[in-house]
Order: C-alpha cells, then structure tokens, then sequence
C-alpha cells in the first residue's frame, strides 16, 4: 500500500497527502504498524509545513473514524455541544449549561478531566457529593430528553488515534501546531455526536494562544473542518490575560457558578456567558437575533429558571439539590488567608498562568493523569485589572489544607500582580465571532 | 541537567545548542536515555533549522567521542586519507592509494563494506583469494610503516553514535541534511586518526549531491569541521553525471585499477585520480605545487612503481601477486552478453543509478547488510557520453551468473542510455576544489 517513509518525505518536502495517505498513517499508527519514531519525525514536518485545509480535514476525520462514535440522534432537538481551549478561572459551562437546557435546547455534554491549574467541569462537579460522573449512555440521553441537561466523563473509547498522537506530541514539542490543535479537538467534538459547537477560543497571555493572529487561525481552522464535516461551527475569541471572574478552584468555581446563576456574576465572566449563550441559541434556531438570544439568556436569570435547572441538574445526577443553596459548607479548606497589597496603586496585569499555577501546587490541579485533585482549596482574587488598592488591604484570598503550600502560593499570586499609577483600561472580553 | 523535550523545543525554534547541550543529546541517544521518537523529531527539526557550523562541529566532535578512536602515532609521517561520498563506478581508492604510497607517503586507509550497487573498496579487494580484510591493529601499523600501504574493514568500534543516528535517518526520511551528513562523515574519519583528510565530493545526476551549489555547502560544512578539529581538509567537488571509468561490478573494477596503474586507466577516471592525488601529495609536504604532484603521480605510472606497489600490498594483505598480472582469470561470470544500440547517435546520457542498479540486481551489490554479493558479475559500458554509436553496435557488455537477471539488467543499461543526433560535450571531471 503505502510506505510511511514515503509519506514523511511527501510532507517533509512541503507536498499535499491524500485522504488515503492520512487514513493509513493514522490507522497505522494506531494498530501500532507505524513506529513513534516515524510519527514523531512526521509530525515535525507537519509542524513546519503545515497542512492543507484539506488534509487538516481528512486527519480530523481519520482520528474521528479511529474509535467510538456517539449517537445522539434520540435525543429530540438540535444538540449544541461548547468547547473550550483553556484558561485559568473557566467555569463558562457550569454556568452556561444550565442557563442553555432553562431554555429547552438540549445540552448533552460529554466532559474531560483536567491536567494542569484546575480539574476539568466534571472535577468540579465532584464537589458536590453524591454526584455521578459517569452516565451510562441510556440514562445519559434519557435524562438530556428528561431535563435537557447530562454533563458527564466519557465513558466509550472516543478517538484513541488522537490520545496516541497527543501524548506522542507532548512528548516532542510538537504541541504548537494549528493543524495539529485544531484536528485533536475536532476529531473528539465530532465524535461526541452534537448538530452544533461553539467553540471558546481564548487569546491572551493565561491562554494557549498568545495572540490574536494565532487564535484567529486556529478558530477558522477549526471552523473550516466543521463546514467540510457538514456540521455547524463558531468559534468565539475570548480575552485571557487575566484569570476568567474571581475565583480559582474547583468547589470555589462551582460557588461562583451558582453566584452567578443568582445574578451576582462577575462582567467579565457574564461577557463570556453571554456570547457563548447567544451563539448556541441561534444555532439551535432557538432565537433570530444576538439581542433576542441575550434577552432570552438573561430571563433565566431574571425569573431563577437557570438556578433552578442547576439544582434539577444535580438532583438528577446523583447529588443533593440542597447542597446548591449552602455550597459554602461543602468548602473545606482548613487555610484561609489572605494576600495583601504592599503599596497603593492600580492593578495593572495579573498573570494568569502564575494564578494557576499557585493553585496546582496547593492540590488543586493534576500533574499527571494519576494524581488526586483537593476539592476545597484554590484563590479567590479580589481585585483584578483597573481596580485601585490602597497598602495593605487584601488582593486575594487563599483557601489552602497545607500552610507551607499556603504561603508559597501567596508569594506566586503577590509576584503574579503588576501595579501602575495610572488605570488600566481591560482589554473587551469578546475579541472576535468566526463562523 | 537538560532535558530533551526542551532541546527539541530550542532546536524548532531555530535557537543554537550550546557544546553541553549537544553532547547530552548524543551521549543520550547512544546510551539509550533517549528515546528513538524524541530523537527523530529533534533530527526533522534539524533537517528543517540547520545547523550553524559551531553546532555542527560539536556534533561531530561528539559523535567521534562516543566510540573507540585509531591511534596512528606510531606511523612515521603524514597520514592521508581519502573519502568519496559515493557514485557508481568509483574505483578510485584501489587506483589512488599504490600510486601515493609509491611515493613513500603512507596511506592507512580503514574502510567499510558498501550498500548499494556495488561493494565498498574491501569487498572488491576480496576479490584476490586469500586477500585479509581485517588486519589485528598492530600488523596494520606494521604494514604502513614498512609497505606505506594498508587497507581494510574496520575492527573497532568507530563512532557508534553515527551508526545509530544514521539508521534512525535512514528510517524516517532524514538522511539529506547537510550539517548532518557532513557530521557523520567527519566523526568517521577523524576517529580514524589520520593527519589529513581529502574528500571527493560527487554532484551530478548519479551522485547523493544532485547540484553544484547543495556539493560545495556539503564540501564547505566538512572542511570547517576539520578546521575547527585542526585538521588538514581538502574537497574536491567532482563529476558524477555517467558512471566514473568503464567498469561497474567488484571484480571488474579492480580489473580496470590494475590497467590503470598500467597506463591504460579511462581518462575521467584519472583526472579524478590525479585531482585528489595531488591534494593528498600537497597536504602531506611531498610535493609543493600541484603541477610538482602531477609529475610525481605520472612518474609512478610510467616506472611501474605503483603496479609494482600494487602487487606489494596484494602479497602483504595475504593475495597471490601473480594473480594481479591475470586478474581476468578470477573472472567468473558465467554469463556474458552485448547490450546494443538500436540506431545511430551519439550518447547524450547515462543514467549512473540505473547503471548501478543494473549490476545490483545481478548480485555485485548488496540491498541489505546481511547480503552476500557476487563479485564477479557486473558491466562494461563500451560507449560513454560524447562517442558515437552504430545501430546494433555493442554500447556495453554485461557479466551475469544468471540469464534472465541478465537479461533484466540489459533492459536497465538500454534504458539509461539516452542519445541525441549532435554530439554531447561532457562537463569537466574536476569542477572544484575548496579547502
């Protein structure tokens, strides 16, 4: 058939593969037929020469077609899945999902566990007790046509092509590659059966993507596959040069979810609600306009419907609805304390990344697959970007089990925060919607 | 200490390694601390960034380090050697080296078994019973010092980083880089322990080096190399459009040293000869001018001095000298026939890698390492490029010890000649030469 020197010669020499050619390196790869030290060099040269929309598409669909599929098609309406890159303080889902499924579009979300600054959605979900994780399909879909919500870890073997070439990549420093990004999240969403994504794209120096240009390229990558797989695709960039709303933490995140379900969301986060919210409406047809889909976001809110399907939503999946009201009492984090600002001045840059990483080492985050996260402990920041803070008065307060770790993280969180003596205009939080 | 992921990251981001940072990488991957996959990567991205010619030289110098090294000291002079990078019909060696040693310059020269189309220098020489390839150290040293002359396989463990690096090029379509071809070659011969080196470097349509600009980057990379070693390096840029002489095939060439030693050698063969002979003369103090090293290789022609030398050595390395007075009794080819032309023209172009295919196919090569190869068959071109053809005039002979392989060796020969109606000038032999 085909050789795979032949094809990492074809690449490496700046030539189109054919959808065949990409079938049999990923099939290959992933029976085992082609060696790691073939695909690594191959997926070196895609990192310099890039790949054709085209290609990009047929690598998609190959990791796609490399596992399980889901059929979602029982569940009644138009299924709009939502996606994020990754950023430090993301709980868009938590307060999105809900609000969505308040408005009868279903949200049949199939939800990862995190590596890095914080557990993945369904990490957080796991601070409420009781709460199951992992859905058997029939319930799964059952409770979707039920309540139109199930957020749940992924239980069949989706793309395992992409496992194989991911942890390959991380391994290489190939990560960085467009192509490359945009097909290893492509193939699982496709795989996970939605009519509709909407992609969170995150720009800025917290997120993956540094800059603007960057982002744009992979959201219409991205974009580009789902047009080519017939399936509706937007992609919205988001700022991330700060931490996303206040607090940083799994049980920390999730109470401030449920703030937010109560109206008490912080701008920032809302904005992010927001213009996700209004594209998965008009892609389920379930509004005309961004302004009616707004309007419509902001009645569940209003009217305590989002709360309300929150508590639904958890009852359902195992947990107790009344944890949701009294979410304070499931923190319990043994360390409180608080960092405080050394002089008086603007905050002019918070470092996302550090933020995270602060929390990672009090437990909060993986650092590999194996590791145990600590619910309870994280950062809640009280001032970000543009805020003023006089000498001495709190910037953040950090929930902690461990002293020693305690005090490292306030020495990352102080170094994290830039001062000025000027007001610092933030960045808008939507930079851009691509469709 | 480092680790190779980031070294891979700093090499794709066109950074340069540092000395340390070089040699961990080789001393890792020879010890097998690193893994196969993360040194291919690293190789695609140096295929892609380069190598700057400090990198480059430490490269070399490490891989040299990662073996055992000959020790040449206690040979009396200045030690040449001599490396061709490989064309089809390169007999040059066998031609060269009794010529210098005639003139009492000694020639130490370790050399491989060949892959490809023929055998390399010591699989022809096996072409004399009773010829020993493998010489104990000392006897080598012995033979230099009292004969001037010695050839043979290495018994050492040269440069075992190259060996390994070079197959994992082989496997993954890494093999034309310059910094890293120049590399393998260097740590080669420096580990041999010679005083000078003169490189052939052979650019033409049956060379590795397919253009003069790619020949004289690759010639320029391995004579700073040897000026960062304070090593003597010449390069001689030379043709390699046609095979080099008449002959192809193990027995057959050593046939067409031995008329050349007698005066009768073709003439692009001896200007290859005398180009490097008189670098090699130059860089060893025998002679002060070219012209000077012209006249010195001349004369051991015309007294019978290096035939004679010839014979020396053959006796020395455990052959019968009479055989080299009747070499076409070793002959054994049981099948002979006539390739001829089908109409009138002149030769415009012999393909040399059809050529070279042709006489591996029969047997005088060897596809893999574990092949045997049958020295005795091979082919006769009867007409080169420039000379006029008859229709059904022989334009070569072929030696076969199989008809229907010899018949598909004759396809091949056809083939790769190609004629035109107006005479052909032939490019000069020697194009360049760069020290």
């Amino acid at each position: 058939m085909f050789r795979m020197y032949d094809l990492i010669e074809k690449k490496k020499n700046g030539e189109e593969l054919t959808k065949e050619e990409i079938e049999f390196i990923v099939q290959g790869y992933t029976d085992g037929s082609i060696y790691d030290y073939q695909m690594s060099a191959f997926l070196m040269a895609v990192y310099f020469n890039g790949m054709t929309k085209q290609e990009t598409f047929e690598l998609t669909m190959a990791m796609e077609a490399s596992g399980d599929t889901l059929d979602l098609s029982e569940i009644k309406g138009v299924k709009v899945d939502k996606h994020s890159t990754g950023g430090v303080g993301d709980k868009t889902t938590l307060v999105l999902a809900p609000m969505i499924a308040a408005l009868d579009v279903p949200v049949a979300k199939m939800s990862g566990r995190g590596l890095g600054h914080t557990g993945g959605t369904i990490d957080k979900l796991e601070a409420f007790p009781g709460f199951l994780t992992s859905l058997p399909e029939e319930t799964f879909i059952q409770n979707v046509n039920e309540h139109k919500i199930a957020v749940a870890g992924q239980t069949k073997n989706l793309a395992p092509a992409d496992k194989k070439i991911y942890a390959l990549r991380d391994a290489t420093a190939c990560v960085n590659s467009i192509p490359l990004i945009a097909s290893s999240i492509m193939s699982k969403k496709l795989a996970s059966g939605a009519d509709g994504i909407c992609l969170d794209v995150k720009v800025g120096s917290g997120a993956f993507m540094k800059n603007e240009a960057d982002a744009q390229c992979l959201a219409k990558t991205m974009v580009d596959i789902g047009t080519f797989a017939n399936k509706k695709v937007v992609a919205v960039l988001t700022n991330m040069d700060e931490p996303l709303g206040n607090a940083v933490g799994n049980t920390l995140e999730v109470m401030e979810a449920i703030d937010s379900l109560k109206g008490n969301g912080p701008k920032d986060l809302m904005e992010v609600v927001f213009a996700l919210g209004s594209q998965m409406l008009l892609m389920a047809g379930r509004a005309s306009s961004e302004e009616e889909a707004n309007k419509l976001l902001q009645s569940t809110i209003d009217s305590g419907a989002a709360y309300d399907k929150f508590k639904e939503f958890v009852k359902i999946q195992g947990g107790n609805p009344e944890d949701v009201d009294h979410m304070e009492s499931l923190l319990s984090a043994k360390v409180v304390s608080d960092v405080v600002a050394l002089k008086d001045g603007y905050v002019a840059k918070i470092e996302a990344e550090q933020i995270g990483h602060a929390s990672m080492i009090m437990g909060g985050g993986r650092a590999s697959k194996e590791d145990d996260i600590d619910l309870s402990v994280g950062i809640i920041l009280r001032k970000k970007v543009g805020d003023f803070v006089k000498a001495n008065e709190p910037i953040a307060t950090v929930y902690a089990n461990d002293s020693s770790l305690c005090e490292k993280a306030k020495e990352e969180i102080l170094d994290s925060y830039q001062f000025s003596d000027t007001k610092t205009q933030g960045k808008p939080m939507v930079i851009k919607t691509i469709k």
